[in-house]
């Protein structure tokens, strides 16, 4: 199979999972008059649709790039591929858990944050995974790129283990902090360039 | 990453929020025989998904007359482009909102015209800020266009801005009739020509 | 605009659209051992899916025969192509609506009837026009088809309306017998050729 | 019609179907402090989920190396296709209504896990369908493909159908032990190579 197809299959489920993000945003019903304070009231969902757009955006930036450097598809990665989208397909779910429960008492914003986060640290981790299936010594690595470099590259995939991390243990100490956490490591992504070796000539 | 890997993505993504526009008309549940007015009553959910659906297909049709122009893909593209799609895919949302409160009271009606209204305007900035980042000095423009002429196309994109500001404004004193400004602004780009300059040879 | 991206475009609606349908059957909330007798019940939820999916994979076939055809896309043929794929990204609402009041009494069930007999309807109507853009006289026809045998061609989409235009009269008589029907005429275009002039040398 | 345009369609139900298993996976509504108990209650709900979801990506790998041993797509073929994705599009179904009732009483679990598994058995059947008629003696096989080897493999084929016809038996016993077993089925699938023969020369 060509990184082609598995590219375009990825490219869909990543757009299908960012578009169905929208389904969480519900139509307030009300009482006559009380729109403005209902929709004011629903402030969680649209903070958690704009976190998690930003984030599945961010995704499949960083899935193009580690294909592009993808010299040949083998049955392995096709199962890796297909794991690290079982996490993003999945994304969908704790976006609307945390939207419904980040104001909610009793420790059920903690709860709710903890697995958005989570969800987000297997992502990280199905990410690392294959990355790390792709540059060892004897992996489907594109000859153009300098195995050495790429392979030093996966400390970087380590840090960002560690804030998901940190993510999880922020959960029950504040749950609107935690989605802050996130959308600030998605900024900081979305204008850092991914340290992964450059395929030479491009 | 080529403009045609970026076009796709963001085509699936504008098919998907295209399609789940269907979603928000609803199978009224009615006492035995009233199924004809319920559906009558309805009305307000086919307007909406009449004037979303051909909105999202001229923004579709847009979308492809930018990236046709442009030469080169760079990070600041991805981001402006993710933040095109973000509100695109946030659409299905204002329109049931648009199509649950339209004939509602209380001032609510407005409301929801004016989330509608206000979402439509998030993507015409959308646009303009990626259409002036493509066409600036040094931009990424494909140089078999005139850049003058793409850059004094802009213009014709502030325009839509003014209209989208109106429907805002509009929203506050009549809900359908804010409806019918935006299906009236749909059909007049439908068959306006979009007053961008041709690659030369084309 | 080439084909391609077109075809890309609608097919992408088109697999959405025939996706969706799955999401009108409900799973049964039941008494303790009820739920064998419950989902019994939904029979016509399996059946409009089943008639509804077959619809919309033959439209889609029609919809290639008919673009393999076109030798360019100007700007109505997109606008023809829009209003086309605003009938068909509609129709899961009119499965959902029939699969809901095909056994119900009153009138209701002729009335669910009719609205998906007239949504199929309109997708014919929207097919005709478009290929009628296509075959006329200075129309985008690929010069590799006979443009007479194309426009004859055109008596055949005629026939389809009439089938409809029958639907919507028997919506009212039975229900069931209308679904029924629409099943037949899927099963015929399903075997039968659509009878548009071959390219030359294909 | 290519093999292209065939398989890209399928890719787009495909992913689709696989993307909206999310969509069963609900927000539980509890009371304050009851959400890790709310959440530890929905298990089969995330069983489901990976399972389907699993067994979806395995189907979507076997199509596409039966679609790489296809010479030519004729009409039969993209009927027998349409029939193949019919059921792998309702998926989700059986998928909501066996994490919904895995644990009910009165042998509703039991109808449940029997429905999810006879769902998995159409699919077989129809990928054996399809695969027959490509490898048939006059059948639209690549000629690069040795085409007794390709006839042999429909042998295993039908073990996989022997599989399912085991799940709806044991369904009956155990809906747990069945989801188990589709688990199982799908693990060994994964790491088992598809015993169609490779095109000379790939």
């Amino acid at each position: 199979m060509s990184t082609n197809r598995l590219e375009a299959f990825s490219d869909g489920v990543i757009a299908i999972a960012i578009t169905l993000l929208v389904l969480e945003i519900g139509v307030p019903e009300t009482e006559e008059g009380g729109l403005a304070q209902a929709l004011a009231d629903q402030w969680p969902s649209y903070a958690a649709y704009a976190v998690s757009f930003t984030v599945i955006g961010i995704m499949w930036m960083n899935h193009h790039a580690i294909f592009d450097r993808v010299a040949v598809v083998d049955r392995p990665l096709l199962v890796l591929n297909l794991h690290l989208l079982l996490w993003i397909a999945l994304l969908p779910w704790p976006t609307a858990l945390l939207a419904e429960h980040v104001d909610s008492g009793g420790g059920d914003a903690g709860i709710a944050a903890a697995v958005y986060s989570a969800t987000m640290f297997m992502c990280a981790i199905a990410f690392t995974v294959l990355w790390r299936w792709v540059v060892r010594d004897d992996g489907p690595l594109d000859p153009a790129v300098d195995r050495a470099t790429a392979q030093a590259s996966t400390r970087r995939f380590g840090l960002g283990l560690l804030v998901y991390l940190a993510a999880i243990g922020l959960s029950f100490v504040s749950a609107p902090a935690t989605l802050a956490l996130h959308a600030a490591a998605a900024v900081y992504y979305l204008w850092d360039q991914l340290a992964v070796a450059q395929p030479a000539g491009r």
